[in-house]
């Protein structure tokens, strides 16, 4: 593989990203063919012709499907609401190309079904855009884990928390609709499921409760019914028979980025927060007594592939990194390399422990992860 | 009243904190009458009198009967394992004696509830040892809830964590039958039970999972089952409506004496963390935009009754000086003063919220609170 | 000895404090004498009475000679303003009592070294109210240090900082007089000085430099000159060899008991915060490669003597109780014991120290310790 | 301006963030001109191939000349080793380069001064790699400094330490020699200046400590005497009268990226540390007296030009972007816009501050900054 021709479709938050991940993964890992940015889509050819500019993308179109058709395309981004993502994933398969699309796949699971059919009928590389998991300090410890370094895991809990829906008195917003999903559980806890996946494997069960903090939000012409719920606690337990819990709050002021991970184990613990996203804790009972204590370690050049971007320690890495990391990711499993991301297969198990979680809540009982 | 007459049975880790208490809370506020250390009752007269000498009691018992049959004696101090608080109580209050008696009421709902029957036969004042409840941070907490600082309320998250059973070598003991409770939901649960008390009131259901990080212990003649669950997790509605989660462990490695509270309301958030008691943080959303964010506010003499201890801000209390505040809140109850105190009425709330989490668990699903 | 007759002058924040650790020493420790509170003395009859009661002094006097002269008195606490010590203390040597004086000894060097000839002559205990270094972890840090956990020491910064002075508006005061000392250097310098004499001995030489945020404060008959310095900063070198700094501030808004020590040495670091005085913070180069970090230790029972006042680790001592371990310790001197106290002798260097800041500042240039 | 021609010298640590830089600078920004990589080079005409070809550079020299002389580069990098910055700079700006070199400008005064000289005479942009003083929040402390939010400041301390040379077992390397500087105080001490430049203005005098840990170092052939200070401490004052303090360590064990600055002013406190270079803490004595404390403010999309990055608050930015927003403002003085970066002007006045607290040092007393 000499060269990778780019297609990107959307360029809002994660387009952007994406355009920075392609733009900076070659200086940063040197390790990757070259890179050619050629087709943009946007909803508009204006749009689009000023973000190709922008991004460096050769080609713009105001239509996706010119973007999937392009035989310079290897790979589509497709960085869109999450409503178009099956439609369009589906389309670049059926076309011959890689995906890599954001989370989560689909609102409906019936969709993200769809979407892994597709991408299996391809055999093209299709990865979910699960950018937490690629932090060094997540991959660590995963190692960390992996050794046996807290020992048996017996408890985990994952908190995921941002403010921007916090205010009352804000107006109702598309993200209210159910059309969109089921609110915290799918926008916010699939990031948890996703660092659940990649540091301990399957969740078995799940019991969920959910909560609409305001359950109406102003419009233009009165009040209108918020249809999801912004609050959600989930108790869970592993398939490994650990118990946990994750608790979400899209309502929590104060929080803006937080996703903050506990880990207990027979030897040890160790906590992480993505607010602080530069470091972690540990503690190990086998440390002096006298002295035991949990490290907060700063992430640093033997945390690969920290390394690739800065040679010294605890000078930290920014969110959009952990994109070209998991760009990166991407490009290897395109040459057949094992690497670390979330694709189809394990997505799809993500997403059915979010509908467990619906149907635990209606039912008001634990529910099966199938 | 111009003195108050004092027995104490018990002189363990909490015995010692209620001789303490006694000793101090005349000296740091002041107000109180001449408190005499009248009786002190332990197993044996050898240990009765050598603690009544250290704690500076006049006689000394191998016999708590007799400690509660001294006419002398206004109050008695009840700090033995539970099992025995409710035949101790139900005497003194029986004996006409004013009872503090440290949390929780007893093992099983049945005894609580012959102790509240006892305690409101008699007329006398009934406290229960709940000392996290006393923090001048968490009055204050209290008083700006009470005050729509962070406005209505929707998400309460409290996580009690300790290690003293993290370790999978340590020995079988008695903590591990259940003759002596549930585990984790009567020993740590009463805690945050008691501070939602303190801060929001009733809990009007529970979902709870309760988990054995280590089925069986070491004894001298093989492995026993542990018969007690060290985790458990709760998902919560308050009777206001607002959603929460209690989590509690007794073997997360590295935490000593944690009680994390996270309130989350539509105008702001509280953070509260027990091992470092003082301070507390708070975030208004009022707060100019651009500098919006977590307080961290160190406890001061505008914080009472700290300003009995201390009159300069920031120089800490300790968690002995709650039991001396605790004390206070006694004394006025017994001169008929309002005080922030839980007595046995308020008590028993706490016992069936964790008698409705043992039957959720065993139920599997979500349970009203009686 | 059997038994303890204690006089006390002054009955003002340290006053109060040293009535609490006299009481509170039996029932903490166990293993000193009986403690009777003999002898009050205030400013005025009214006042000494009212203490009295309060505190539980079995005599009150308005005149402090008359606590000095009591028979039944065997140590004298003297927590008056700083002006009075020395008079004070030399009238209790040559009364035959020992001293427990709080810091520092005296406004002027000339009168704490006739309060160290005058305790010299006595033969009796002379002990200062340095609190700070009887915290359970500066001893666990001293032991650290002296094992060699961090290897050699080449660099130490304290920083010693609070707010009571920082409101440019406040008006004028006694403290802000010359007749009172310095400022910074001897009101907040003495205790970063008994931190330093504790952990490493003695001082060789230091460079100061002293600044008045706010020169004129107002009275009631227009602005005045301040006198003193609120702040100062301090170079300096210690008898081992290492380099060190200390900073000093009356006016740092969001400092409240802010002492910040930094110890670096050849194998590694120990952090210490006294606003957060029940945890310090060790890193060790010779912990594993790609887990070093700062460990958050907090105290526990194995930190003597915290274990004399809580059994279970991580639940906190306060500001009060390090007085509670002086009095302990003072009442060890008292019976020959070798505790960890600043006596006179230890004192004076301290003052000493100081009166070399001053006249560093004064001539610009370095200054010996005497 | 459609378009920059850009040239690069050096492809070590900060070299490769310097070809990040002009790499992310398009798709982060958008409104920059096309940005070419004409020309890399490197000590080797292999190495400087290899490197071109990873950063995509269409040119590579193993002789840095020829970069100078290519009519195509409009800016040049340069990113060597301090003691080459004064030949290359003054090439770069004799053949009518605009300059972007890295700090500080040269290990002797006399060549810093020299490459003022050549800046001034080619009318180019001259800019130094002060990255730090590009955080969005350092910006927006300014900003907060210029309103008056803290009001007068009274008191500054900085301090950087890092523990790179903290091991005295590791050998003898180029920076202990003398030929390359003083050691602590210009490697480091020069990004505190850039800071209180940035922040306050100049330093007027400075009174200047220096310490060497380990006196020799290891070599093949025995043991090397070092010759420079890895420790340095600071006394100064502002030219507006503030008195401060900068405190250096290269050997601090466990500090990895640390620049922790305290600013105290008459209405509140400001709190950063470059190691969660994502979040600083703010204190105002305006709110509430009951719940004032220190504020963490992470960094969000009202901190420009965070916005450019992420439209999200709280999701933190990475040490390498601060380069890409260095890289902007480059940009802009090359446009003729006002921009913060710190130029060969700016950058004078620091290096004759390190060269005063190198006489202060030797000649033992205050030495005014020139």
């Amino acid at each position: 593989m000499k060269k990778i021709g780019v297609g990107l479709i959307g360029t809002g938050y994660m387009g952007k990203c994406h355009a920075m991940a392609w733009t900076g993964v070659r200086p940063v890992f040197g390790d990757v063919p070259d890179i050619h940015l050629v087709h943009l889509g946007e909803a508009s050819q204006e749009l689009a012709s000023k973000k190709a500019a922008e991004f460096g993308f050769a080609k713009a179109s105001g239509d996706w499907r010119d973007v999937i058709a392009d035989p310079e395309v290897d790979i589509v981004s497709i960085t869109t609401p999450n409503r178009f993502h099956a439609e369009m994933a589906i389309a670049a398969f059926e076309a011959g190309k890689h995906v890599w699309c954001e989370k989560p796949m689909a609102p409906k699971l019936a969709e993200a079904e769809a979407m892994l059919d597709a991408a299996r009928a391809s055999g093209k590389v299709a990865i979910l855009g699960y950018n937490y998991i690629q932090n060094p300090l997540i991959r660590h410890i995963r190692k960390l884990l992996d050794e046996g370094a807290i020992g048996a895991i017996n408890n985990v809990r994952i908190e995921m928390d941002e403010d921007f829906l916090a205010d009352p008195d804000a107006p109702f917003q598309q993200r209210h609709e159910a059309v969109n999903g089921h609110g915290a559980i799918d926008d916010f806890g699939v990031h948890p499921l996703s660092l659940i996946s990649t540091l301990f494997g399957r969740v078995s069960r799940v019991m969920c409760d959910m909560a609409k903090p305001y359950p109406t939000r102003k419009t233009d012409v009165g009040d209108r019914e918020v249809e999801v719920f912004d609050i959600a606690t989930i108790l869970l337990r592993l398939a490994n028979g650990a118990s946990g819990m994750i608790a979400l709050s899209r309502t929590a002021w104060g929080r803006k980025g937080r996703i903050a991970v506990q880990i207990f184990g027979s030897k040890g613990s160790i906590l992480y927060d993505q607010e602080r996203m530069n470091e972690f804790q540990l503690y190990l009972n086998s440390d002096q007594a006298t002295e035991q204590g949990f490290r907060t370690v700063l992430t640093a050049p033997h945390h690969p592939p920290y390394d690739r971007f800065i040679p010294a320690p605890g000078h930290g890495l920014g969110f959009n990194e952990l994109k070209i990391i998991e760009c990166r990711q991407l490009i290897g499993r395109m040459r057949g390399e094992v690497t670390v991301a979330i694709d189809f297969e394990e997505g799809i198990i993500i997403e059915r422990t979010v509908d467990a979680m619906a149907r635990s809540f209606r039912e008001g009982r634990w529910a099966d992860v199938a």
